[in-house]
């Protein structure tokens, strides 16, 4: 099909195509003339991701361009599914001015709550780093109460990540487990923050009332 | 103080100081020649909220000062703690190609969800919308065994949401609950979102292993 065609059956501008293609989100179709191209189903497919991963999910087009690379590489096994679940977590966008001392004591902090809760967790995980820097951001800004409630996060996110990994495990290939990881954690989290706002509507009634 | 001095005691660059004042999201220090400004110690802990929000919580600018609108809002009592919560979901970025037809189920999935839930959810609730638009993006990725769980996480979204209003009760007043929902919501998502994936990382070496 030609790219008025894409654009139909997608939704997705012509324009905004194009971006995705020179942004390298989405494979140039197959030139049948110096300004034709020709896409077919893949391109219908793909298209639906990028937009769930960029509308949906929220991502920046950096960002997609890294979770889509995850799920093309031609990686197998659980390298490419643990290598993708790395990739989906936000990257720092902390400068270099911050407090180096209260990081490394949010850093230890979230460390003994792994502890506690039984994980294992690498000196280099990129997820220790992001629930350090948010711990931060909270003490220096006050909101110690949340610092206090940590156990009790960290259990509900043990829930989620029980009940994520009952749906990959379920899967049937290395790769439909990297979508399930990748779609999982983007969405997944999108999913979650809208659901903790439904039932915070619902507790708040109980306690204004 | 003047904007070097802010900018020292801050860690924020200059021009992204004026940058901020431009867009809204902190207030102009007071002019004290054509062109020099006093700042004081109010524009220093504005500065590390604005930080925050958009670094540790990823928020965009718009998004940002639409925030702390909600905290700035001269409204007292529940009127300002129950809008402000509302101003943090994220916002549909879904143009007007999607599948209404799917759309509207989603409503209603999420809808029968919460009544299973035991949740009070309102037709306009901007959060129920915001979970038909991932349950819908999940559907039409053909990732249905998520749709599948919605219960499981529907719970520990429930569990968070118990854990924020415990949060929010002990607040000594409006201001302080408000603050508390607006930086619970934002950095607590990011926080939740890293957690999550801790235990994953934790979870999916007994998957492999």
């Amino acid at each position: 099909m030609r790219i008025a065609e894409l654009s139909r059956l997608s939704g997705v501008p012509a324009p905004t195509i194009k971006y995705y293609v020179r942004e390298s989100l989405l494979a140039p179709g197959e030139r049948t003339s110096h300004n034709q191209a020709q896409y077919d189903e893949r391109h219908v497919d793909r298209l639906r991701l990028i937009r769930a991963l960029l509308e949906v999910g929220g991502l920046s087009v950096a960002a997609a361009r890294d979770v889509l690379a995850a799920l093309d590489s031609p990686e197998t096994g659980r390298h490419k599914v643990l290598h993708a679940a790395r990739r989906t977590v936000a990257p720092s966008r902390v400068g270099g001015h911050q407090d180096v001392a209260g990081r490394r004591e949010a850093v230890a902090e979230i460390r003994a709550l792994a502890e506690r809760q039984g994980w294992q967790v690498s000196e280099q995980s990129p997820a220790l780093t992001a629930a350090a820097e948010v711990l931060d951001a909270l003490r220096r800004l006050d909101q110690d109460d949340f610092a206090d409630q940590l156990d009790a996060y960290a259990r509900a996110a043990d829930a989620v990540a029980a009940t994520d990994l009952e749906i990959v495990r379920k899967r049937p290939d290395t790769d439909a487990m990297t979508e399930a990881v990748v779609l999982g954690n983007i969405l997944g989290d999108a999913l979650l923050a809208a659901l903790r706002r439904l039932a915070q509507t619902h507790r708040s009634a109980e306690l204004f009332d």
